[in-house]
């Protein structure tokens, strides 16, 4: 069997974790990476997250299986760039949307493209942030596989499955709205609550009491600022969306104490503690 | 020396869990618990939590140390009908609010008080979320000291220094609008997180994708209704203030978004990764 050549352009957290994910199996893999970053570049070299890293795109151009871990928008123009990809190869994606990026990959290359969202991550970012454990047992989305080639379909399959990834299937849209509001308005809530608590008087003497729920609660508000950017564009309506609900629950709760309602309250909360038996 | 008799009252999260740090210490305690649920009592004994359950109220006036680990409106209700308490003793509440506590202590019983905030818990409750290691290397708040006796304080802060606790000191009104924000609001917020996303359609589908941002942003609105129901009530104003300061937060970011105004959105979120240097 002939070595497989991978490339990976984006060498961070999600990047950086893949490399390393698949150097551990015991396969014929040779792993190129490629950043904009120069210092992420030695980096991700120094942690051995790739093996080689590439001059430039037309290196990665060459590869049989290529990982974009980049920026929502950048995927869209990289794809967009790419002149040399070969007929075989499959381009998955590790963006948090799916519909603008499935719906702008030129004719050209949408066979060899797969669409896919790894639901794992952390609020760290940068090639020192990856690990190799990050995919483990965690869920995987493939939208609009019909568009992928037969191809293309199994070896994105076969590869997330190898890193030990539970696959589901969905639609672009319907997975756009999904996690608008399972990720991205729960991240627009901690940037919030980040805010409110920095934007008063003391901010240093009342974080020195936080315990582990508001810990919790405000991890993500760590996350990359210039990442989420780009998500919250892409995904604008279903977040606007999931925000007018999230938005008109606190009005609720805020109007129950108000008015004193604290039996109604009380059953609000009840209701919330449902999740227990969900997830 | 003597035995020191040690009374715990509600023998959930809190209250266990003081039971099994102050049993793990090599000192001469014997501690009675009480709860006014018939099965957490029996559970309470079978899990070792204390070492002998109490028939009534007047075996916990007869001890030396008193921890009331109860929600907070029955903490002032307990301390009101506390009718023959050793002159010696010190009765030490556990409670999320901490000023009307502290001021509705009856005066012939105010030395003998001290108002504890421990700054630790998880969302689970009732005697088998109880563990020793709850308390060890978090932050404990003293309140209103100069109200408690001189006996009182030593003896508060002995005790939670031995289960290797760091005490802070702050006035009860100052604690009250810290932990609004702290602790108080983002339970809210993840409440109503929590019903936008069980109001969804399909609210199983989405929460099969959930990782662990959500897992943790959600993680606290599985919380005991019945505590924080008294906590809202008697943090009232304080919380007003901070949902209303959270509520701007998230209205200025969905504002931008819908105006496309995605430069300043990032600034936004760039001022919230502050926190990352501050905890």
């Amino acid at each position: 069997m002939n070595q497989t050549k991978i490339g990976i352009i984006g060498l961070g957290l999600m990047g950086g974790s893949i490399g390393l994910a698949l150097k551990s199996l015991n396969r014929d893999y040779y792993i190129v990476g490629l950043d904009h970053n120069q210092s992420h570049l030695k980096e991700a070299l120094e942690l051995k997250l790739v093996d080689e890293l590439a001059d430039d795109v037309s290196a990665i151009e060459e590869c049989d299986i290529i990982f974009l871990a980049v920026p929502v928008d950048a995927i869209i123009s990289i794809t967009k760039s790419f002149k040399n990809i070969k007929d075989s190869a499959t381009i998955i994606d590790l963006g948090s949307t799916k519909y603008k990026i499935s719906h702008s990959i030129p004719d050209n290359i949408r066979e060899n493209f797969v669409a896919a969202h790894p639901m794992t991550g952390t609020e760290n970012f940068g090639p020192s942030s990856a690990f190799m454990g990050l995919y483990y047992d965690k869920t995987l989305v493939l939208c609009d596989l019909e568009k992928s080639g037969d191809t293309q379909r199994e070896v994105a399959k076969d590869i997330f499955k190898s890193i030990g990834m539970n696959i589901v299937y969905m639609d672009s849209k319907e997975h756009d709205i999904h996690t608008a509001y399972i990720s991205h308005m729960p991240h627009a809530l901690s940037y919030a609550l980040a805010n409110s608590v920095l934007n008063q008087e003391d901010p240093k003497n009342i974080l020195a009491l936080a315990g582990g729920g508001f810990q919790d609660m405000s991890r993500i508000a760590k996350s990359s600022a210039n990442m989420w950017e780009d998500i919250f564009r892409q995904n604008k309506t279903n977040l606007l969306d999931a925000l007018t609900h999230v938005s008109d629950e606190l009005d609720y709760c805020k109007r129950l104490i108000e008015k004193d309602e604290f039996e109604e309250l009380n059953q609000w909360m009840k209701k919330a503690n449902i999740l227990h038996k969900i997830i």
